[in-house]
């Protein structure tokens, strides 16, 4: 299923996100917002943090994405992204979800059920969080989660299906599937798992490359080939987990061709 | 006009932040609060963040500066940004207001303009956001802004007037004027603007070094520089935007006379 | 008292950290989310941010410590605070607190005097905090204080008599306590002062022994001496405070036996 992600057009998308520095709004996580913001900034796209309720829906109207992550929610918050969310979809621009810690707390699980009513284009959770999306049953420890992308299979499928949406599910290998097609997206570093809100990184990823790439599914398996691929080159170089996140950061502003055909080796 | 700028007053100034390691209360954004701190305390000043409407009076109290950044604003905080607003402007430190995203919804637009009414002592936005403060049909592009500094001139000078204070304009060659007298700081490097919330940085350091200098003018212009030169010598190093930012906080902790004068040729 | 802490004993406790992954479930500031969260990553423990009301008792049911840090302190997550204390005192897990600012503003101490009411397990503060959780007319100015350790060794005595729990006095030379005992753990770098929220990240740690050593003296001991000692290797290779907090996480990652024993020369 690799040969389906091509260096050619991978990187004529990301050449459009330099170029055309794309507004990504998000509503995220206070965790990672300096890293989410600063990880869109090297790739090329133009983030904006925004939740007050009296302008989510302005901030949305010159947003070209939004991103939705619930890592650190509240009430005040979740109104915020329920009116975003509808404003983008009444735009026509996507909506980029991540369920952070979905069945860790019944809460978490409810409030993503019920956000998950307005229609996202795209949702990207770890295995245990989309396996809680479909089965509100399914507990997890916290935010981090270690349950096999493949156990998350048959749940990402459903619920591609389900919302008409495509669902990414990350791991040591991840997981794009529109409900019909799938792809398997190999990259990436075991350290990363170490460095907080990379996760959150990839959604926002996803959230730059649907911007400007309106089939969603291919939109989301670049930006999942790149983090990978730019994880493994900062791994390469890091000393550990902190090193790994300056040298991801640097290396989304620095990638070029080449660097991404020596590991697709299309 | 950069001859202005002196080697001598401006390390002056930066050992008296080192000596005197002045509390400067920030009420800022989300995004950047890491790395304003992390600044403060690198160039010698002592950072403390607090938003509690109970307390931010007594925060003041015992602080040397009151700096105001709406970057991720909602009601709760504009309340208390507005309370400390008026303890400062009652005790008399200095208030350096941040105008994060005036201009990309009416609602940023209006809270600037409604907290302005409590006057600041300076200003620091970068063309868009100051420009939106003068006429409220700018609209600007989420919180990143290409527009050139040269055509924020004029709304910086009425502003100044206006509201008989400092404006900063930042940029690639930045603007400080008190509405009569005009300096051009043309310190920094192009690769500032792809790491988050280096304005608002700025914007921190404004505050240090208005809190050992009351003319706030000098003040303003020292911390531009310090900037900008801290900048330009962190980027000489840099393989990306997160190194930039690291070597950034670094470079304010061991910048010594003799790099200062480097670079401003005097 | 130093030889008190053996490599064997901290080495144990590491290791310990490290095969279990505990999940620390931590309610804290803005500004020290992302490097705490790192921290506990890197050290080897799993941490979860969350402080809705909604869902706070749920996350304590499933985490191993509760980590209480008032930074940047406001009247809901105060009350989230409280209910996770209590639900955490139910369960038994240990509840480690830090008065960030106690005796700043007087709203600050007024909170900390009434969430001691739910005793927690652990305090840790620098001189002036826990001065002033003992004497309310203490001030302090803002977060950091220069206030020598020495100063607080009998209100930390006093302290733990009277909520039966260790207290932690940070500074060049910590001291733990349990009212009964006390020991000096000397490790740590001057420079370290300058990276903001080292303490939060120490009172983290501190959660990630007392998290699998019910032994809360012990543990306290343990977390205070490896971040001294990895803060001692990171500041060798550091040029400023950003590299040193960039070597920091990566040092609890990679810290093996020999270098613990290095420095405790046991």
């Amino acid at each position: 299923m690799i040969s389906e992600i091509t260096t050619e057009s991978l990187w004529a998308d990301l050449r459009k996100v330099r170029e055309t520095a794309p507004l990504i709004h998000n509503i995220t996580n206070y965790v990672v917002m300096n890293n989410t913001a600063n990880a869109l900034l090297a790739v090329g796209a133009s983030p904006v943090m925004a939740h007050a309720q009296e302008e989510v829906e302005e901030m949305v109207a010159i947003a070209s994405a939004l991103v939705i992550n619930i890592g650190t929610l509240s009430q005040d918050w979740i109104a915020a992204m329920a009116l975003a969310m509808t404003a983008a979809t009444e735009k026509g621009i996507p909506i980029i979800f991540d369920p952070v810690g979905s069945g860790a707390t019944s809460y978490r699980t409810r409030i993503c059920r019920e956000l998950l009513t307005v229609n996202p284009s795209i949702i990207r959770g770890n295995a245990s969080e989309i396996m809680s999306l479909v089965d509100a049953s399914i507990q997890t420890k916290g935010v981090d989660s270690g349950a096999d992308v493949s156990l998350a299979e048959q749940a990402a499928l459903n619920l591609a299906h389900h919302y008409s949406c495509v669902v990414v599910v990350s791991g040591a290998i991840d997981l794009v599937t529109d409900g019909h097609k799938k792809i398997a997206v190999p990259h990436g570093h075991a350290m990363m798992s170490r460095v907080t809100g990379l996760g959150c990184t990839a959604t926002a990823l996803i959230g730059a490359f649907s911007a400007i790439n309106t089939d969603y599914f291919t939109a989301a398996v670049h930006a999942m080939a790149l983090m990978g691929i730019c994880g493994e080159m900062a791994a390469k170089e890091a000393s550990g987990p902190a090193s790994l996140q300056l040298n991801l950061i640097d290396t989304f502003y620095n990638i070029e061709q080449n660097h991404i055909a020596a590991y697709l080796k299309d």
